[in-house]
């Protein structure tokens, strides 16, 4: 039977499932062409025509994974500081398929971090995250549910606390369950928001304006 | 000259440094027998005399991490607020020292999510930081510059924080060096301090608890 593109689609996407669940399991330092080959119940032989060196398989993982990250469905709606929490809950480990990317998102940092390209790469990645959040906070602030502040530095906060939460989520599942990573995301929110209602101060304080 | 107890711990010491600067330098990934050696200037089959396989190379390097950060020392002082503050400080990027430490535990994540045993052990180790950040917590609360609720959750809340910051960090010290680190760790506390300025709400809105 002749081979058809359809074939070949057909393979690229075996092989594809073959390195996403090798990663899954055992992180960027488990793969290997071997490990990919057994995963795929093929010979490596076969794979070294995919990927020639392990730095073209590594290259082929990055991109698998920001291309899967960037076609994940991505929670949205509500508007103001509902909409940010929505974007926030969207990065966090809570479902087993968020886990499993993540759990591969943290692994990718290693590699991404010992090439100058690739970690340029990730810093504009988060750089563009931030810029949407900002974008967020500050709708929020417009409602006047979030303080006034520089929205970038606020974003900048989010996103730091959702990557340590969900880094922690995936090394103690069992202590960062859903619904306490909700709960901490919701306690964080709540403190954000909480600093409009403090100010401005209290007229009878005095009309000094109090410094950052 | 006959080998003595002194020339064993001098070459265990250069072996050391020589992986801590394969670590800093290439990562988990780019740990090898050769990447080794090469540091070491000495031949892959030297090496295998300490590290009979990669998996023994590895275990040594995560024992190594472990020992460096147990051996780092901790900036503490202060009381309440100002001993948290330290304490997160701590964790932070701030050094070039700091930053070599941070990018080798960060790559160590992959390594250890891919092992069940590792993942639990670090899983321990940030309970135990909780742990100490969670009496720091309480501490603030008792001298009234942190709102009641559970220290515990606070702790977890800015552990999250510290470590997603720090990720931030060694992937763009551009946009976020030493000063932009602190500011918005500062940030970050003066949001969970100004929740207690904000309770109990002003009488004048009603005796009804606002829902959390």
């Amino acid at each position: 039977m002749p081979r058809t593109k359809g074939d070949h689609e057909a393979r690229r996407r075996d092989v594809s499932e073959a390195v996403w669940r090798v990663l899954a399991a055992h992180g960027f330092g488990g793969l290997t062409l071997r490990a990919v080959a057994a995963e795929l119940g093929a010979t490596t032989g076969l794979l070294t025509h995919y990927f020639p060196a392990k730095r073209d398989l590594v290259a082929y993982a990055l991109d698998l994974l920001a291309e899967r990250t960037a076609a994940r469905p991505r929670p949205s709606g509500g508007h103001g500081l509902a909409a940010l929490r929505t974007a926030l809950l969207g990065v966090l480990p809570l479902t087993a398929e968020a886990a499993a990317s993540n759990r591969i998102w943290v692994s990718s940092w290693d590699t991404a971090l010992s090439d100058p390209e690739s970690s340029d790469d990730y810093a504009g990645k988060y750089a563009q995250s931030r810029a949407k959040l900002r974008d967020l906070v500050a709708a929020a602030q417009q409602l006047g549910e979030l303080p006034a502040g520089d929205p970038e530095r606020i974003a900048a906060g989010a996103q730091s606390f959702v990557l340590g939460l969900t880094v922690q989520a995936l090394f103690a599942p069992t202590a960062f369950p859903p619904r306490r990573q909700v709960e901490l995301l919701d306690d964080y929110l709540a403190s954000l928001a909480s600093r409009s209602v403090a100010t401005p101060p209290p007229p009878s304080r005095g009309d000094e304006a109090v410094s950052p």
